[in-house]
């Protein structure tokens, strides 16, 4: 079972199914995210987890589409809310248009996500979309919690790991779900991949806070970005929890006033370090590593699927961008 | 047939499945703009549909709510995209709290609407849903060519008829149609009924351009409102087609600049009824609302029904408001 083919097969078919029709200021916008690029993880694990069951995956291309088109109608809206410029090395919608332009083609790219699905009939149709309406509400409420932890000075440990989930980890989970509930797989084995999408998710996610702050220059970000933006995450939630007082202070100061660049990252990279951040972060990314291959092994496929999702998993762990 | 108790009943049932729960700051103002009133049109029609087809229309309830929530969704963020301050006398969504507020609730209000529609099941279901799909991605095409209009200084008539269409007259010929689906009506009925919505929706927005100019103080917003914003209207279309040459440049000129708004209004309202646009918009509003009710006759309904909606289409052209 070769990974790599999913990926071209989709962009092939992605290429196909680009709308150019009026009114052009409504679709270029759209033609121009879903073509910026991308690792495509979302459309790629709803064609394997639809192979793994025994279904042609071809049967999935539209579901892919579909969760590929609402992951990008996400990324429009919250480059406009993060007032971000640059998604990919390239200008973010809104920057290259306007944030009318920006709002009313994300609008247009979620309907056309829901729009993707008719293709399937009957009670799968049904299901798909009961699936998909959970997890586009749940993905509103994790953006929802990570504005809201803007205003926040301290958040709670299970409410950072809710926020990734909802935010990252529900689309992973939906997606490989997706693709099981298309090749007629036992409510189940469905449950269990959505389980190891989910857990792998936030491994995925919790690793790209790791990254962030303890990454060499090759991961696609600026490092530090989380720490300048006085972003909440794992490091900055266990760091309140387990420094001495002195650090905490210095830390929540660090935090609250906007620094000297360079000398903020030292500083709060520095405290990180000196209890041991880095250590307990990568404990916490093998733990839900862990849990996530839990999850395949109640799958009822064969042993040699379960290396396929497993490998899969181990290459996204092993990411340095 | 009682009209005023589809509005009750709404009401009733839209109070009992207000979501409040966590995070409030993402359903609170979900909640502020649905209860902050208006017509009620859609849900109305969806119910009064449904009833004239032999169904208890309390199962067109959910497809209410769903046509509802849309509304309101395209009402969000049309107010950010309009810089608008004031909706139905009450701050507006981005207004009271912010943009990215603005932004995400409406969002989540889009996918809700969505969600409701999960009521219903097997062909009806996914019959709706395509409907759904097609209106929604119909109104973001009709807001598009709105905001695209602001660069044009010439506008064709007949783009101008299909934004109005897009951007508020399928919204209340698929109100129609759905609870037209729910009853079961005929594939014929469905469209005949869609179609009296449109042609009603466009006499109403046509209805809108002229009191929004000609109307007296007692229609809810600031008489020549679409003068001072410079709106491609119907009156602005059709006056640089028949005004003379000195009249068509001056209209141009006033268009094209800021000036003083008392002025403004008055010189361009001059010019309109020089020409005898307000006889002209009154006659095209006629002929709509005329073809509108002429779809009425086509239906398999009792003349007793057909009248109830035809007293209705009246009552909504006989607005002050």
């Amino acid at each position: 079972m070769d990974i790599a083919h999913y990926k071209e097969d989709f962009l092939d078919y992605l290429k196909t199914e680009i709308i150019k029709k009026d009114p052009v200021n409504l679709y270029l916008p759209i033609e121009y995210i879903l073509e910026l690029g991308g690792k495509r993880l979302r459309p790629i694990l709803v064609l394997l987890s639809c192979d793994l069951f025994n279904e042609d995956y071809i049967k999935a291309m539209e579901a892919a589409l579909c969760v590929e088109m609402f992951h990008n109608f996400t990324l429009i809206h919250d480059d406009i809310m993060d007032k971000a410029d640059i998604r990919r090395g390239k200008e973010t919608v809104h920057k290259k248009w306007n944030v009318n332009t920006g709002i009313l083609s994300g609008d247009a790219l979620l309907i056309l996500a829901y729009q993707r699905l008719e293709y399937y009939e009957g009670e799968k149709y049904k299901n798909l979309m009961s699936l998909f309406n959970k997890m586009a509400m749940e993905v509103c409420e994790g953006q929802q919690l990570d504005v809201d932890f803007e205003e926040l000075v301290e958040v709670p440990l299970d409410t950072y790991i809710k926020m990734i989930s909802y935010k990252t980890a529900v689309l992973v989970g939906a997606s490989l779900k997706m693709g099981a509930l298309i090749a007629g797989a036992s409510l189940e084995d469905q449950q269990k991949i959505y389980d190891f999408g989910l857990n792998l998710g936030i491994a995925f996610q919790l690793q790209d806070d790791y990254l962030d702050t303890f990454g060499n220059k090759d991961f696609g970000k600026k490092i530090g970005g989380d720490i300048l933006e006085g972003k909440k995450t794992f490091l900055y939630i266990k760091a309140l929890e387990l420094a001495n007082d002195k650090d905490r202070f210095k830390l929540l100061e660090l935090y609250g006033n906007e620094q000297n660049e360079g000398s903020k990252i030292t500083e709060v990279k520095k405290i990180f370090l000196k209890i041991g951040l880095d250590a307990l972060l990568t404990e916490q990314i093998e733990h839900y590593t862990l849990i996530s291959f839990q999850d395949i092994e109640g799958l009822s496929i064969e042993n040699s699927k379960k290396l396929v999702l497993k490998n899969f998993g181990l290459g996204l762990m092993n990411r340095k961008t």
